[in-house]
């Protein structure tokens, strides 16, 4: 299905298809911490607000509650982005389980974020937002789930930087989980943190950004745009791309052979992939912003699930989850064998981590793209 | 060797490495086309000249002429950027062959460009200068060979873009070429594409591109560099990557965790691999120009060695040539899996195309930074 519930092959690392299935939560609501968030790099963001979603009702006993973690650019709309684990017989049964999704910090979807107001300034954030580690959201979010009576998670799942949380929230609270799905993600790779840092100049290379401070109404579209399509490299496989694209000139009737366009004989009209990235850079920037953008790069980069545990076998060994790890075999950004190595990583550490693979010519994104392969894989 | 010559893991696509071995030209020229040049596009382009770079001596019989072709951003000068294929009981033997390498048109390094002027006009051509394909190439090579007497190749050889102009000889002149080395190249792929379509818009969206009619003395650099990190990410693999850097912080001291840092919160101290791109599209600038670059990624896109011939049988069938074709086995850009399959297209046409694999874990670069070991396999 979902692929052609867009224009041109949508989807991608945590984002939007709004296809048939799509379902709307129970509520949405905000969380305000009622007292500062200590950061892990000694900072402290005051004023914290989590945006979140509920998905069914929290049982009597409360143990029926199930936390999903979204990726780069998704929101707290589960229901939006991924609906088939919801569907029948899949995943997520919404007669049983009470699904929580809760926007990451440093996003644009109602958290805080770098476009939100520091209260102690009265300012933007802007630039000036700090560094909000993967283990800072979780410790915000287990903090929304004490306010909810929220003790105990029947599963945490992700995939991507939804799939750290769901890790961390493993190591930090091995008590709270019972289950997780850590879906195409380990930490950053060179590779990986090479393509977010060419991501990171478009953007800052665009006048636009003003070196962060942008004003709302004129933000750094074409830097932000050209971000989106680097990552869409990532996102995508190259067989994929054959398959779709192949060599052909653009499906709007641009001549790549052609002599006269924009840009002189020097760029010529576009290729099918290119006219396909533009697209999907140009419906990028409608709907995300640059610092949220910026922010979340950062967080994704710095995950370290060892950082400040003395050795790999004192943070795994905490584990006490149940745990499944996904690979998918065209991923390139977090490849599955840096999936499965991972996975063997915590289980030599004692924990219970088994691997899986996920046969799929989509690439990182087929943990969207490929919904219902994905639900057969962890039924 | 080679890989220490550089400051930090140096080399690519085509480049400068200057280290040791490095030879200088028995001399270098300019040939001038002394009518225009009909490009397959339609278009004439007047006043061509073709910088190059001699090695050797002709003989008597003027039957031992090798032509190396280059890269994108290599230049005429082979024994600075390819020395080991000139050491003692490699490929090239200066006592024997008469070694010619032209630089590209639509370069910066002595052939006409787009920082050429053009007579008819008596501007400088900048974004003006029509597309040149490697075809075109070719057929101005092929003038610049007849005027030196030189009617048949005992070798055309190159990697990448030079492997395009290598088989694009044997196609174009089968009488002309004896035998041919096709090194990591195959038509570009949707991924290619995509790549080349990323890199010159961070070229096109510095505001100091001006639309390709910058000044000489105030090019793009900013958009020049992020267009060679973009590139680097193709030409090294992620093994490579992850052995060299990691998640190291970058050598210079940057704590990638730090707060205070230009660009606030949202950017950070850089990792290893960051700072080592930063350093490449830095030397870049130095040496590049953001217009030949993009002019480079055209020809580079637009190749099909089948345009204009009736079917890959009449094409390919056209080659009397020994082919030898070279795939890398961490090659991303140009995957050798695809190498092998042009190979065995070219084979199944009637051509004399073997296929052998260079087992690196350099990616494309290889060709490169592993010499040696290229000379080795084509032996």
């Amino acid at each position: 299905m979902s692929l052609m519930t867009e224009a041109r092959l949508g989807t991608s690392a945590g984002s939007e298809s709004k296809g048939a299935g799509a379902r709307n939560p129970t509520y949405e609501s905000d969380f305000v911490l009622d007292e500062h968030l200590l950061l892990e790099s000694g900072r402290t963001l005051a004023g914290v607000t989590l945006h979140y979603a509920v998905y069914g009702r929290l049982n009597a006993a409360r143990d029926n509650a199930v936390l999903v973690c979204h990726a780069l650019s998704g929101s707290a709309q589960v229901g939006a982005w991924w609906p088939e684990v919801f569907a029948a017989g899949a995943l997520l049964d919404l007669d049983r389980d009470c699904v929580i999704c809760v926007n990451l910090l440093g996003s644009c979807y109602g958290s805080t974020g770098p476009g939100s107001v520091d209260p102690e300034t009265g300012q933007v954030y802007g630039p000036d937002f700090p560094l909000v580690s993967i283990r800072d959201n979780v410790r915000a979010q287990a903090r929304l789930l004490d306010s909810l009576g929220i003790r105990r998670l029947r599963l945490a799942l992700g995939g991507s930087i939804g799939g750290m949380q769901a890790l961390e929230w493993a190591i930090l609270f091995p008590e709270r989980v019972e289950r997780a799905f850590i879906i195409a993600v380990a930490p950053v790779s060179a590779m990986g943190l090479a393509l977010n840092h060419v991501q990171r100049q478009a953007i800052q290379q665009d006048p636009e950004w003003a070196s962060g401070r942008y004003l709302p109404q004129k933000p750094p579209q074409r830097g932000l745009a050209l971000a989106r399509q680097i990552g869409m490299l990532s996102y995508k496989s190259a067989g994929l791309f054959d398959e779709r694209f192949g060599r052909n000139p653009n499906r709007n009737g641009e001549d790549p052979w052609s002599l006269d366009d924009q840009g002189g004989g020097l760029i010529g009209g576009r290729f099918d992939i290119a006219g396909y990235l533009d697209h999907q850079g140009q419906r990028f920037i409608d709907r995300f912003d640059a610092n949220a953008y910026l922010a979340i790069l950062r967080t994704m980069d710095t995950w370290d699930p060892l950082h400040g545990h003395s050795s790999s076998a004192e943070a795994y060994g905490r584990i006490s989850a149940s745990l499944i790890f996904v690979g998918i075999s065209s991923d390139w950004l977090f490849p599955p064998e840096s999936v499965r190595e991972f996975a063997a990583a915590i289980r030599a550490a004692g924990a219970r981590a088994e691997y899986r693979e996920m046969a799929s010519s989509h690439g990182h994104d087929a943990f969207l793209a490929e919904q219902a392969e994905l639900v057969r894989l962890l039924q």
